[in-house]
């Protein structure tokens, strides 16, 4: 409950720089505003990084001390550098949390979790959204009452191409006829993954104060809750073998040779 | 039932060429020796692919024409063009079944679709094996006892590095004293998929009829059931919306703008 | 594909020989309009029981003969009899589908079968609902399109109290506001299991022809797949144990003795 | 972390009261030694209940003061009232943690949460037992290594009739060849899930530290962690409905009527 999780936002910080209406709402950058979110819960330890900084502000130390990495992007996924979508993969099956917010269903890193193409379909009305709590009693919905309203939002629709979600947290019903599981969780590794479809950078979203709230439980659950996963393929030797063994047959290993990768 | 479906069984093709025990073992190639063994299903339409042909064998239109492909590969892994690897996907998420055998959990697209590393641990010493199964209904279990055992097998163990299965078909007791979720199932898309343990190239493991009579329940099982779902993510024009909706607000995307990705 | 599944429709049959209004729109009953609506499919062998019949309809043989249970029922769940749902529950579990309709989600036999209460929230006001496909290639979507409609229709709303489901196939959305998981699916045992919302006495909702469609398609995926599962629980003998064993120890089972239930 | 979890330690209390064998291992009964694990965490504040006492001990204020309930059962299933199995259903819908330990597979309130029959195989003859953590993030396994033993077992064989579980924490590895799901989670409404396999009474098996560790952790775990779900089945009026509606059509339902149960 109170443990000083560690978060790092990280945001594109793209239309926030070129597009007058973004600059206008989030005028510090979408991550600067989910992060302030964030800080209102005092316990959580809160840093920022962006795709301009050099390794886009996730340098190995960077992520060595983060629980939990909260990723923003949208008009510029492709940029992002392989190198560093490696990086936070292997942080993530070691144990750190992964929340991915709106638009990164087609961010890289989380096209490799789900192994799907997170497609779906969208439209832009600033219409009215309503998201149902299908999970009253999931540590992401704490507090939350039986729904809250997004007044103008940007529609996302199914067919969602996910795998299916570990849990289903929130449902969302739009004006224009459309629903969409918005809040999903999956395991990978050791690592707790959460999406959370609110969030347009053309509309004031991350001020609302039910999606903060969300975005501080989901942080909290997120956290690593026991020991680190190590990936390793380790051969396990006649010596190491619990139950008395005499090897037998051909081999297609030497001694001593590692495994192929 | 009776469908005619259409199966490509893909060979790394490495081994047996240039290590004599296991040509000894599989002369024609392991793929030849899977595919025989699906060929006693004369319903099933069998072809093989190897690495060494032009784009490993898998075009597009071998592709197009195959409802289940079949995957073994082990030293090669890091060969495999990723091109090849995202046509592969793509036919996946349309529907195309997967049945990923043995070191195969370290094959690129097997480690794309889960999402996690693959790892696990291994011994090689012709210890024996015995699957149980976990799921008698199932239909990749049809015709199998409660287990069946393997005399010289290499051994696999736990951690194995996957997300939650949606099914476990097998589950393996090792001489050595290892378990291992040998037979498991997810869907990726419209794409079934069958991780199945079992195969070494330096055993006769695809000559033993109950690897057999499995791998042929699973091509049945893994084969389309459905529609084919088109990955795209189309905008819903107002025109398009089900409900009448009046657009508001401001907007990121122009008219007839698309979507980034 | 072509199998000839024998489906039994069971209704309740209260409301339609009470209710002037459910009478004129099923004056046959609801089982004999969903009835008609499944011999659409000339290849299922479709007949009905209901409650006032002895045993409800649903003898031992009715049962053995049953590769497909439907289940209607609303006012009057608790007249079904205790060993008429113990006989359900084990055919089921041995792999007779089960298809739970409607206000069938505080039926005896469904709570039995979810581990849960059921419980949901509702109003009736002849509204919109419109139901989407989330899983495209399921076959109990097959053949629907993106989503489709029910002019007048109860809603029923979430939080539904039921476990995850292992697939959803169809969200509703609903005029007043609301949001339903209305098309789920679960295995218990052998059988296979669908929950499927649509349906209220007081509409004509089962001479939809989508919905109709839905039921065929649930009926054909719900069928038995594989060989049947009998509840026993062995005690394994040390002479039909796999591995050489000697038993040890102190004893709290006689010989011969079975285990307590 | 450091919350003060309440837990009741529910135990039959009949083999140890009657078999000379087994009194000699729990001359307090096997509640009083699993209690005497748990209280190695300082943290927890431990209870015990029987079958003997009023109300076999669950009386509504034992339950709405115990945030996790362990259950031991065997001999005795069939007279556990179905009062008290009602009771405790309710407490685990609103959030209460159930942990079934061993022969509990065939609990009243267990197969009731599963939904299936709870069957297995076994045999009775000290055999050695190896438990393999299978999810080495979870934080039931925290602090356990790769696999811990159990010198003197009973044997719990596949196929194990459960609906697939969300979690797989620990398959089991047996002497005589056989492999077991030993530890696996699920929810049922807000209430969280664990089934534990070790434990007979016949063996000094609640004394294994690691055994006990195990425990521990699984109370913490199992504690609950959001609002309380309450079973109600609302109707909602169309002055609670959230968007603006016009009742339409025939009513089944009288204004004010409550729905059907």
């Amino acid at each position: 409950m109170a443990k000083k999780n560690r978060v790092t936002v990280w945001g594109e910080n793209v239309h926030e720089r070129k597009n007058p209406i973004v600059r206008q709402i989030y005028p510090d950058g979408i991550h600067a505003c989910i992060a302030a979110g964030l800080k209102e819960d005092r316990i959580l330890q809160v840093r920022t990084a962006t795709l301009q900084e050099p390794q886009h502000g996730l340098t190995k130390s960077v992520l060595a001390e983060t629980d939990v990495l909260v990723w923003w992007g949208h008009a510029a996924h492709g940029q992002v550098r392989d190198a560093v979508v490696q990086r936070v993969l292997q942080r993530i099956w070691q144990g750190m949390g992964f929340i991915a917010l709106h638009s990164s269903h087609y961010s890289k890193i989380f096209k490799r979790l789900m192994g799907t193409t997170g497609s779906l379909t969208w439209r832009e009305a600033a219409e009215r959204e309503r998201l149902w709590v299908c999970n009253p009693g999931h540590p992401i919905a704490r507090g939350i009452d039986k729904c809250f309203e997004i007044e103008n939002t940007e529609m996302y629709g199914e067919p969602f191409a996910i795998p299916t979600p570990d849990e289903i947290v929130f449902i969302s019903w739009f004006e224009g006829g459309e629903i969409f599981r918005s809040g999903c969780t999956w395991k990978r590794g050791n690592g707790k993954i959460f999406y959370f479809r609110p969030g347009h950078e053309a509309y004031p979203i991350y001020y609302h104060p039910v999606v903060r709230q969300v975005l501080r439980n989901a942080v909290h659950w997120a956290a690593p809750e026991g020991q680190k996963w190590i990936d390793s393929c380790p051969k396990i030797s006649l010596d190491r073998t619990r139950e008395k063994l005499i090897a037998k047959g051909p081999k297609l290993h030497k001694a001593g040779e590692k495994g192929f990768r």
